[in-house]
């Protein structure tokens, strides 16, 4: 039998690793016979020599069974999940979950916190007075239930293995690697105990893919890996070019997603949740098409069913559900301070990476896994791509709570929102850009 | 200023670092700052993105000033070493380094020992009673100043940030990788102090390069990567298809050095011994031309110089300068196993990796470094390659503690030595296969 070192130096020299090979090296990662420094450099060959979708599927699995699996076999209805690859003002979980799950399918999500310039769903909730995100696992599963929806955090239960392989990727280049990609993300999506997941691959400035091609590549492998585990899987390619929405911070970002549920949310953000949960609800078989499954996310919002789940989801959470009809109990900010624009013109473009970058320098977000988060701050856009927009009309709010010092996050705001003088002015954008099944 | 793992990013995208970032990657390593698995990930990018001249000459350069470098400014001769890559029957070093310093080049020679299929020096001089190779830096100095060579082990002092990477490459399948090969040989090799440096680098079924393509690849490196760091530099490269001499083992092999000293050593060996001496004391400026150098070296064959500067060395070195007249009291295994041709025929190939492999199973050598080594067994050939031979004349001897358990070695010896009746004999092979300077 080939040694561990022997398995490194097949996948250096292009080999196809079988199913057996790929369960040892996590095994063996797992037990620490494979040390640190050789996962590492497994890391670094894959990236160069790649994966097939055989070996991609295998190292899914290897990395699920290095833990537990949610049973969640007691929930009568179908459980979909949506997973984001993460982007700037993305607080589409924070509606879409409660709108599907009203319109009859459980969706038990587990979440992310913020990191670098990309928001977590974690912080966002956290933002509601109260609310608990490290629920056990048996809280999770009687709240999905009762509710038909539940967000914690990652456990520590759930695929151990990715969360070694991930800290090892962060720090030794080896992240921008599409097999590993899919492999982290299926390995604690499936732990969840899924019948089918919904992928929104966001590709742009503020986006994980910055290529429509990487995108393209990512979403497919994705779904063809989570369907070889026995899973229906869809993807959406979805535009990160400019914040999604209007808000990006944490309580902010939290008032719009329930904007949504209560039918004023923007229609960028409308868009990308309408067909995201369309996508959900026809993969779990509730609805058998697109069109039947929009009407329905669309009474959901009109009857005011999702913000009930949402309502009882936070409840259930140990968090205030009047936050739902009152959103100024979340936290505020006591200072709002204006960004004009420079120039009469149309607004070309809204870079997401440097909103997303001036949101953590702002307090908003975290540059190490281990800082805290300022719920309160955030940067509020006034306008959208393709506006026309006259010189000295706002294009942001900053909400701080120094204005004294937010003068230099404001000139970062002023310049990453471009007005092109000589441009015409546009219909909306759809952030909708692909899509694979 | 770039972190370390935009560093591994950059060479991992084909980009070529520049000094100071190499430098940085070093430090970083010794002090802590670059954890090991960030090192492995920076080899595999290596072995994919390969070095430039200049990166592989910079990055010897960090790796030589992580330790300390001898001072041998006391010695007045210069100073010339000679670094093999490793073979099967090696044992160069032992008759080559006193022969160079009779002819007034003074030879401080840092070895190793052995692993795996090939041996190493360390293991041969430690077969002589006495002998000690774990001597300080001071005593190696006076005696490389008294006597003209002195040969021991690795120090902590000297390149440990190779120690480190050679260690982690080891077990990351990153062993095979041009510019870190070059790296790691000069940095050592360099902090002995010296001025020049012949390289032999073997090609074939018992060396580390396989192809004459690699090896002429990793000569030339050698070359120009030394020359950058200031020194005269040249290698040659030689075959290693078949065992070097006629024994492999260790006290058989110490013997077989010291026959060369003696005027009694076999061709092939006194063949590489004389070619390597005479492109060390052309290097090191006291013969003008190969013609000359090989004159005085075998002049120092004839007058016995070479066995005395041998002796000397022994003696310095606490072991019993008696060997060179008397080898026989090396350790002695108490059986000889001849192993009989099955066929009539001409030798066409002694297979060096089998035959090392094989003395390493009959305990010559080790397959862990923390393993003893057995300094009498081993095995001595009786023919060589080209040679006519009859059915049950004997191919070779092994010499062992239990004649009734060597037979699984014999039968490997046997099958590791083709007779092929139809072959006609030749004449002996050169082992000199090309030159880089």
């Amino acid at each position: 039998m080939a040694s561990l070192v022997e398995l490194i130096a097949k996948k250096r020299d292009g080999g196809e690793l079988t199913d057996a090979e790929l369960s040892r090296l996590i095994a063996g990662l797992m037990s620490g016979e494979l040390a640190d420094y050789q996962m590492s450099a497994f890391c670094m060959a894959v990236f160069f020599q790649g994966m097939t979708a055989r070996e991609t599927a295998a190292l899914t699995h290897a990395m699920l069974t290095s833990g537990d699996v949610i049973d969640l076999s007691d929930v009568d209805a179908p459980k979909v999940d949506k997973h984001s690859t993460g982007g700037v003002g993305d607080k589409v979980s924070l509606c879409l979950a409660p709108l599907v799950a009203s319109c009859g399918v459980a969706v038990p999500m587990i979440s992310g916190r913020g990191l670098g310039h990309t928001g977590g769903t974690l912080d966002k909730l956290e933002a509601i007075p109260g609310f608990k995100v490290d629920l056990s696992v048996a809280d999770f599963r009687r709240i999905v239930r009762q509710v038909g929806t539940c967000m914690i955090g990652q456990t520590a239960a759930l695929a151990p293995a990715d969360k070694r392989i991930y800290a090892l990727r962060d720090v030794t280049a080896t992240i921008e690697t599409i097999p590993l990609i899919v492999a982290s993300i299926l390995s604690k999506k499936l732990a969840e105990g899924i019948d089918a997941l919904v992928l929104d691959v966001k590709v742009g400035r503020g986006g994980f893919m910055k290529s429509m091609d990487r995108a393209r590549s990512l979403a497919e492998a994705l779904v063809s890996v989570g369907q070889a585990a026995g899973k229906r899987v869809s993807a959406l390619i979805t535009d990160m070019e400019a914040p999604l929405g209007r808000t990006v911070g944490n309580a902010i970002e939290t008032r719009e997603a329930i904007a949504v549920l209560r039918g004023e949310g923007p229609d960028d953000l409308v868009e990308v949740t309408l067909a995201l949960g369309s996508e959900m609800l026809v993969l779990a078989g509730v609805q058998s098409d697109m069109d039947e499954a929009l009407h329905c996310l669309r009474e959901a919002i009109g009857s005011g069913a999702g913000a009930r789940v949402f309502e009882r989801m936070i409840e259930a959470q140990e968090g205030d559900p009047r936050v739902v009809e009152h959103p100024e109990i979340l936290p505020q900010a006591p200072h709002q301070l204006e960004v004009r624009s420079p120039s009469d013109g149309v607004v070309t473009a809204i870079d997401a990476l440097e909103i997303g970058l001036t949101a953590v320098a702002m307090g908003a977000g975290r540059t190490r896994a281990d800082q805290r988060v300022d719920h309160a701050v955030g940067i509020e856009l006034r306008c959208a791509r393709g506006q026309r927009i006259q010189r000295d009309e706002p294009l942001a709010l900053l909400h701080v709570h120094d204005a004294a010092k937010a003068e230099p996050h404001a000139a970062r705001v002023r310049d990453a929102i471009f007005v092109d003088p000589e441009a015409a002015s546009e219909g909306a954008h759809s952030r909708l850009l692909g899509r694979a099944t």
